[in-house]
């Protein structure tokens, strides 16, 4: 249902996670994101200090909430109990007082960050007199289709109003009430803060086709941030009539030189792989010159078999792995082609030996996602070509690319990891979420 | 044909204008985008010197083969006029010497233009003593789509170039003949001196197929520019795979406050709307706060009908048209809901009188297109009111909407000024055809 009263008994535009048929979704979704979009002219007009004020009163009033927040989610986690979904999904989906605690704490955090609009990017007068100044504004309404995690409906609807964005929010069906009952709290608590009334959709519908209505609603909304798997955004690619950033998918590689040291290198490929097997930054294809192989490879093979990885190898890395004693079909199988392309997100490691660094560049540039890649090396000549020509988002010489994020860039909160190259490249946040307006002031001029 | 021999004896990426079976022109559009993204990692190597000295030689080879493009063009006109084309388009598609020269000359601009790339837009040394830099680089393959005028293959190619971008152009099917033989001698004289083969890709086919083929290409085209008509954008926004900027769709507005000096008024209504009718810059609605229509309009409609632009009124207007003797069905019309909307391009304006800033805010922003909006006012709070409300990429005051214009703005030739926030807004140009990519450098840093 559209419109229906929050907790607080606020007016807030849910498209509830109850089954509508087809076309009245499509109307529902289509009033939710017109409701956005005149909320996102008043939103704009807000101050730094208003819109932190809201932050404020959202972290406050999820504390507060928090046993409904619970009690919501208990029910999606028992829903996804009964049909099977294995412990790492429910451990995502789980909510309790410490995370959220943590999505509080983190639109606390949001306050402190500088204010990306009204900064002044460029200030000229013209040759005829007329004051020309480059000004940031928010994109106005900014839709973000995200899978599990329920803790993304917070940080995605903080970053959106601190950078005084309207925002529609599409989970994934699995955290349906969990999102609409946190969406409802903030929604509430922002409202009365002062934020105008439907700057914060959720469409909760467990129909796919309420992404795909929202796809198509160019004009109304500015931009269509998908976070999940590769099917999604290649979904969202092809289908989207709005404009959309591309994000998340990493099938990143450590490539290791003739001339890296190798207890280095070692130790970037375990943290590049192992850190965390589910994120995007992690390391799915190790690279490694021919040269080097006899002496770095079963080293390597001892850190991943030990975590239980599964090795994908060519056939000179099977050849040292059946010299070291790793069993074929236990602890490696032979790579496919199709291995090369795969972001495993799991306990897998592609392993390809090659002829140096331009036959490196060559399947990096094939094969990747443009999102992180790394060169281990001494030689420097190696690692500045690498750097030129690996066309990626970040670009590493002697370190992991598990530095891919947000925050390790200085950024503060990110709203995702773009891996195209218009708008924003890369993790991006507030200043992401923002364009910017010429603001012209003339004396009467007119253009001879 | 594909990678015909150019005049000069170099292969180029032409998709030619002999019709070509369906199935065939696809395949030949997909090997010509290819050829660009394999050209595009070349082409960013090369130093912006590299890249001035292959601008130069395209503009001595376009002055040295005017003749032949002279002769090529002389197809296109005679089979334009054998179809009836009107004059104004006529004039739009002929290539002269004097033409020629105009476009050899922006040639040489360019390379006195800084270099938009490697520029270190950031550079911090990480808390793990990591070395970050953000710095820019080329999108990489840049599509642009195009209308009559066959100057936009030279404009397109040197902008592309010098910013180190590989370009696939696809010029409308009037200008054929000339567009190809312009790519030829600009591709040829590129590569004399020294750029990658396949850079510039031409599809000079007259079949329409070739642009929806070219809309399919994402992962090889980074970027789709339509310049043209509001029907070309619409198609390329809603069909695109490849990200897009809309360009050029300019419904633009003259707001008349009841504070504005109506002398200053008037003249910049006059130049925004009749320095040139055909650009995307020139307004096609007036509005007038009611209480200085009576005043003001009167002296409006004489500047209008002396020029023969056709009113399109509201009753409030109509009346005061009516009062001063203005025929109406000749000297104006009434106005209907269609108006408001509409980008004349041509000798008509519309008129809406209105209660005051706020009610000309919510006309603006229901009906424009974002390009470029003015007000005319000496009241200075009314004034900013409507500089912050109205959602335009250039909003003006007391100044004349025709100075949206890469070279009005400073940014030197534009690629399109852009009517959507993502990217690039208002005129953009070789800033607006890079991304940036973050270059990390460590000494073995792993993250924890």
């Amino acid at each position: 249902m559209t419109g229906g009263a929050g907790s607080a008994g606020f007016a807030l535009g849910i498209v509830s996670i109850k089954e509508d048929p087809m076309s009245d979704l499509a109307t529902q979704v289509r009033k939710i994101a017109q409701e956005a979009r005149v909320a996102s002219a008043e939103l704009a007009l807000k101050t730094a200090d208003e819109r932190n004020q809201a932050l404020r009163a959202m972290a406050a009033a999820l504390r507060r909430e928090t046993p409904q927040i619970v009690a919501a989610n208990q029910l999606d986690m028992e829903a996804a109990r009964a049909k099977g979904t294995k412990e790492s999904l429910l451990d995502r989906l789980m909510l309790d007082r410490g995370r959220i605690e943590s999505m509080a704490a983190a639109l606390e955090e949001l306050c402190d960050l500088p204010d990306p609009l009204g900064q002044v990017q460029e200030e000229r007068t013209m040759y005829n007199g007329m004051e020309l100044r480059r000004i940031s504004v928010p994109l106005g309404v900014v839709a973000v289709v995200y899978e599990a995690r329920p803790n993304v409906t917070a940080d995605a609807a903080g970053i959106c109003l601190k950078s005084g964005n309207a925002a529609v929010l599409r989970g994934g069906s699995m955290a349906a009430r969990s999102n609409e009952a946190v969406a409802r709290v903030l929604a509430a608590a922002a409202q009365e803060a002062g934020m105008p009334q439907g700057w914060l959709g959720a469409i909760t519908s467990t129909d796919r086709a309420a992404t795909d209505e929202l796809m198509q609603l160019h004009g109304v909304v500015d931009v269509l941030i998908p976070r999940g798997g590769a099917g999604l955004i290649r979904h969202c690619v092809e289908h989207s009539k709005v404009p959309v950033i591309e994000t998340g998918t990493g099938n990143c590689h450590v490539y290791v030189h003739a001339s890296a040291d190798l207890a280095m290198a070692r130790a970037i490929i375990l943290n590049a792989k192992c850190r965390r097997y589910g994120v995007c930054n992690a390391a799915e294809t190790l690279l490694a010159d021919g040269c080097v192989a006899e002496d770095f490879l079963p080293k390597v093979f001892a850190d991943m078999t030990e975590r239980g990885v599964l090795l994908h190898l060519d056939q000179a890395a099977a050849e040292i792995a059946r010299r070291e004693g790793l069993e074929e079909d236990q602890d490696f199988v032979i790579a496919t082609e199709e291995d090369w392309a795969t972001e495993y997100l799991g306990p897998e490691l592609a392993v390809r030996t090659v002829g140096g660094v331009l036959e490196a560049i060559d399947h990096v540039n094939a094969y990747g996602t443009m999102h992180s890649e790394a060169i281990v090396a001494e030689d420097e000549q190696a690692a500045t070509t690498f750097l030129n020509r690996v066309d990626a988002a970040a670009v590493y010489w002697n370190a992991s690319t598990a530095f891919t994020d947000g925050g390790q860039f200085g950024l503060g909160a990110e709203i995702g990891i773009s891996t195209q190259k218009l708008h924003a490249r890369g993790p991006f946040a507030l200043q992401g979420l923002t364009s910017y307006k010429y603001v012209l002031r003339g004396t009467g001029q007119v253009r001879s």
